[in-house]
């Protein structure tokens, strides 16, 4: 069963887990206030001008959880609540985000801030970051107790592996003498925590014990920093269109991100011309000349690592041979992906 | 034991359970930005300029957790961990309030964005958020199963009780026809929701059950109804200098409390004037004359009246002696206090 053909299978039960968990009963009560599941809604990509599939994002995060539960034997099903859950907490992360960063399109739309304001969108946020902790409940009758609990103290833990890695990544822009031993710490926090997240828990609720859960771990751990090396990548060279935003954002925003870090590092013509400051007129020259000093390459070949080696690791957690396969061809798609 | 010498007790015993909740090892390892940490130990009073106990405030909330599992038959010390739970969830909230109401200043100190920026508070108030789920952890191994699995349920629900009634707190502001039916939904989530989560959760730890558990709950909902309630009077005839913040804040900011909704719905000289606009110039002949149209003296009958019904339930649910004695006296001196 190729990876494809678990998604046609999976993407349909995870996107109603999600609708189930964003509107339980408390939030749908007669007193409760529609707009704010409307906000919700919106951000979720299920409702509001362009819905759909495009605004939903890939679920990457509910798709790993789920494989790597059957990777570990269990049916998928059992560990749909914690695909949601950690669904949730990434989107309640991102409605942050784009308000830390200033940022009015995610996914070709509006943010949330955008629409109604930066009030209403810092509490829609905290609105899924409750959500996300209710939705894991779910998981308490459909494995065990010790898998449980397990995942119900990973959840605030990675919560807060996040927030200090988006300190980092905030505190970074600055900062001026930020290194690349700096960088692994604040995208370990900020993306690499709830990836490896999705893989412990699903290897939880698959069964995984000792020396394949701690395989799976690595896994999760590789797999989460490559996601975000790559996405460093698109952040400078993806292609605008397909992303929903403009091009080179990394680099007007003034990120840190690794192929900036590296450039830095080596003192050059980028260097000189990064410091004297980034503006629409001379960023498109600069991304050009940062990939001359090597910085996409470097990038490019630290992701192929990192893939690679999650690759290995989710090889040596012997996995069931299909959605082990689908595992690792997600792992290998996720470093190819444009978006 | 009269209250005063049950918080010599309980007042020391939660700020020590505070200070370890808010750092656990996870936020002080090497690699975690110690600035983050600052952050939350300045917000909650511990350092910084203006550090202390007025800066911190008066720990209410973990106050009535632990009187109430007192009140209910068990040790206090048992329910310290869901004492620091509540008080960590309110102080995320009380960080991204100040944010979404562009308050300067509270308890007489800069707030957190005011000092950090806004990314950083509003990431700042996301640590508190999962800080406080974990720190209800710690009531696994000093209570019945029973008690934490509800407790633990308890917190996410109460949380999306907040940002239901921050929500419509903020989407009162811009909307024309709201009236003292529109407010109580607003208050009860805003405030009432999670000073009746800490009486019900202390209740629970001390084990209570059937007719008495219930008492305590109405105990709990009145009581976060009328303290809301006072808050409103504090915030137009409050004492400044006892507040740390501006007079006639509530005026000012246009917020749609228990008073202004009462002297609207009577449509006469404050009704007019209101609509018209409050400047800083008009505010004092504002209030005066919301006085004057007996706002003021309604407000504080409703608030008397909810503290009452408050203090009957208390009374039904049976409490021991001592420290029911002291959650009566809490709830009176509630009714009565200045900041």
């Amino acid at each position: 069963m190729s990876l494809a053909t678990y998604q046609d299978e999976l993407l349909p039960a995870i996107e109603a887990a999600l609708q189930a968990a964003v509107q339980p009963a408390q939030l749908t009560n007669a007193q409760s206030p529609q707009e704010l599941l409307n906000m919700l809604r919106y951000h979720m990509g299920w409702e509001g001008e362009g819905a759909g599939p495009k605004a939903s994002g890939k679920r990457v995060r509910p798709t790993l959880v789920l494989l790597s539960a059957a990777a570990a034997g269990a049916d998928w099903r059992r560990a749909l609540p914690a695909a949601a859950a950690v669904e949730i907490l990434h989107n309640f992360s991102l409605i942050h985000d784009d308000i830390q960063d200033n940022s009015e399109q995610r996914r070709g739309r509006p943010t949330v801030w955008a629409k109604w304001g930066m009030p209403q969108a810092i509490n829609a946020g905290d609105t899924l970051f409750a959500l996300a902790h209710m939705a894991l409940e779910g998981l308490s009758e459909t494995t065990s107790d010790a898998a449980y609990i397990q995942a119900a103290r990973l959840l605030p833990r990675t919560s807060l592996q996040l927030t200090q890695g988006q300190y980092l990544d905030l505190a970074y822009e600055t900062m001026p003498h930020i290194t690349a031993d700096d960088y692994w710490p604040m995208i370990w926090g900020k993306t690499g925590a709830l990836i490896a997240a999705c893989v412990r828990i699903g290897a939880l609720v698959g069964g995984a014990l000792g020396a394949a859960l701690k395989a799976y771990m690595v896994f999760g751990e590789k797999l989460g920093l490559a996601f975000q090396v790559h996405d460093d990548l698109l952040g400078i060279w993806g292609n605008p269109d397909a992303m929903g935003k403009s091009a080179h954002t990394d680099l007007l925003s003034g990120k840190k991100s690794l192929p900036v870090l590296y450039a830095l590092q080596q003192e050059g013509e980028f260097a000189r011309g990064w410091r004297a400051g980034v503006t629409a007129e001379n960023v498109d020259a600069l991304a050009e000349q940062l990939e001359a000093e090597g910085a996409r390459e470097y990038t490019q070949q630290q992701a192929e690592k990192l893939t690679q080696e999650a690759i290995d690791a989710l090889h040596a957690a012997n996995p069931q041979p299909e959605p082990g396969a689908a595992l690792a061809e997600l792992a290998e798609e996720l470093g190819r992906r444009e978006v």
